[in-house]
């Protein structure tokens, strides 16, 4: 068991954000909002998926929504607290641990708030092991563990509570929610027993974002390169380099969707990489053909400092590093490739792995 | 204490599909679901508002959506009951009595099942004395009555709860939910004690639904006007007799709207009516000017038969009679007109009393 203090934010909260390929909502909101909570509540405790009790009640907690919203709506003081309780009544048991659904810079920091509020250990795991847009999009669905009771809550103090007949319909009505709730909301679901979560979660993530963190802040200390560090550290590859040359952003059915390219300074690596994008990056391209595509990771890193930029905070002009880098194998089982392969989102392609040579 | 028989449901649902202005649901429908529901369970006591215990649990429910839908899409066997249950069981208390929430052929009837079912009594009274489309139009948001927490239940089997800051984001939240579920959905809301039902009901509204369909029967069987019967049970005046030349009609956001053009036979009565409706008859305007408007009732029935027509049977060719009626003095009030009057629906009119001369 360790223990998570204000201090560690910074690299939680960057190392989440690369995790969260372009999703999970922005680390400098997430660092602040957290950092916030354990200044008023103290350190909160980290406990493995292995060290958890078999019969712990878990409750994950995450904001949904679009993340060009989120930047401008925080949630309020207590809005994360209530989410939990508000399952926790529902399902009529008292929660032992919070966990987190996916990594990202807000995604992993939010049950980072709810814990040191609630007063409860902080599970070192999550069910993607990166971010995906639509909340079936877990691990623990593959593993037959149902998304509802689930609750939703707004900064305005409006609840409520799904119980749905699959994780398919708690997605559809959990966005319908959250759109009228102004795009974005805190829920909490997913409730699984410790056992459970042992089945059917990453383990590590929270170690594994702030060693990311680590790595790129030790990497500029050191005048190394950071995006180097970020290969290394997930296993990935450099897909491309360059220069943001065009944007297209649209904010529809509750999500952050679009389209970016990057114009190539080393032509070696291909001339126009575009970024196909639904909240998380789904499919890189590189001239026209595709090189990565869910349910693997694309991630793009600021090329100077290495900072990951989400997709709402992409613009004219940044220089960017763009990677991929290998998921949790269970994501390329067939049944995984059904819930978040390149064929969901519309796209008429088998899935492209990270380490693929194309 | 008088007790309903399947034998009482005919006039019943026609009745109340008289006031329900064309919304409610249709009556047949509405007939032969709770018949079947009184012949499983037996009949259901109908306790008068006045009789009600003040501590009494009172549990309203009805169906939610756009009448063009309900047609097609009947309630599962259990559904009603499970929105009475999941209600019950998100506040705690245990139900003494089922209610209306409105009149209507669907939404008189659904409560009767429910009862029926749960093996609970029946109040006779409403939130409105008529039909609105949206869920805070009732008389108990004027007296302070908060709609949520409530429950909306799928046919499917998904569930959800709604626990809200205003009966006007009750309303949006369930609306969005009620689309996603097909259109249509069984809602359980306004949980009330007994003295909350006594300052804020429209006292003896099954009584009054039951002697309406009974005058339009009894006028048939002796040959009178059925209309006129009509007319005069509710103290209302005819506005217009003619055949319907035009119906416009779209299913938009889980309302069912549009317009219908009455031709008139009788030329004194003015030539062309058109009627306005969003679920409900909101405008009546004869030749270009509006002659009476919500809150007040306006009524469709079929000339010959008396039966009343909701907005989602009107037809090219029918043979119809349009009457207004007087609402409950209640919703004239400055709060009443701002909640239902011509200008929440969009239309620029102060609202036109179904007995003023124009």
């Amino acid at each position: 068991m360790t223990t998570l203090t204000a201090a560690d934010l910074g690299a939680l909260a960057r190392g989440a954000a690369v995790l969260g390929t372009g999703g999970g909502g922005d680390p400098h909101i997430g660092r602040l909002l957290a950092e916030q909570a354990l200044r008023v509540h103290g350190p909160v405790e980290i406990v493995s998926v292995d060290d958890l009790p078999d019969d712990a009640c878990v409750l994950p907690v995450a904001m949904m929504g679009a993340p060009t919203v989120m930047v401008e709506k925080l949630p309020s003081a207590d809005q994360i607290a209530i989410a939990v309780r508000t399952l926790a009544k529902y399902v009529g048991k008292t929660p032992t641990h919070i966990a987190c659904i996916e990594a990202g810079g807000v995604n992993s920091t939010v049950p980072v708030i709810a814990a040191a509020q609630l007063g409860l250990p902080l599970v070192d795991g999550d069910g993607m092991g990166r971010a995906f847009p639509e909340l079936q999009m877990v691990l623990p669905t593959l593993a037959g563990i149902e998304a509802t009771p689930m609750s939703i809550v707004d900064e305005k103090g409006n609840r409520g509570v799904f119980d749905t007949i699959s994780n398919a319909w708690a997605e559809r009505l959990a966005r319908s929610a959250t759109v009228d709730m102004g795009c974005s909301a805190i829920v909490s679901l997913y409730a699984m027993t410790g056992a459970e979560v042992r089945a059917s979660f990453v383990p590590g993530t929270l170690s594994q974002c702030l060693a990311t963190g680590r790595a790129i802040d030790a990497a500029r200390r050191t005048l190394r390169d950071p995006v180097a560090a970020v290969v290394d550290r997930l296993g990935g590859r450099m897909l491309h380099v360059g220069k943001v040359v065009d944007v297209q952003r649209r904010t529809t059915t509750g999500f952050a969707r679009g389209d970016a390219t990057v114009d190539g300074l080393d032509t070696s690596l291909g001339r126009l990489l575009v970024l196909r994008f639904q909240n998380e990056h789904l499919v890189a391209e590189i001239d026209g053909a595709a090189v990565t595509t869910t349910p693997d990771l694309i991630i793009v890193l600021d090329t100077e400092s290495g900072e990951p930029i989400t997709t709402e905070a992409l613009r004219y002009g940044q220089r960017v590093s763009v990677l991929a880098a290998p998921s949790d194998e269970r994501w390329h089982s067939p049944a995984g490739i059904e819930l978040v392969g390149p064929r969901y989102f519309g796209y008429d392609l088998d899935p492209i792995r990270a380490l693929e040579t194309v």
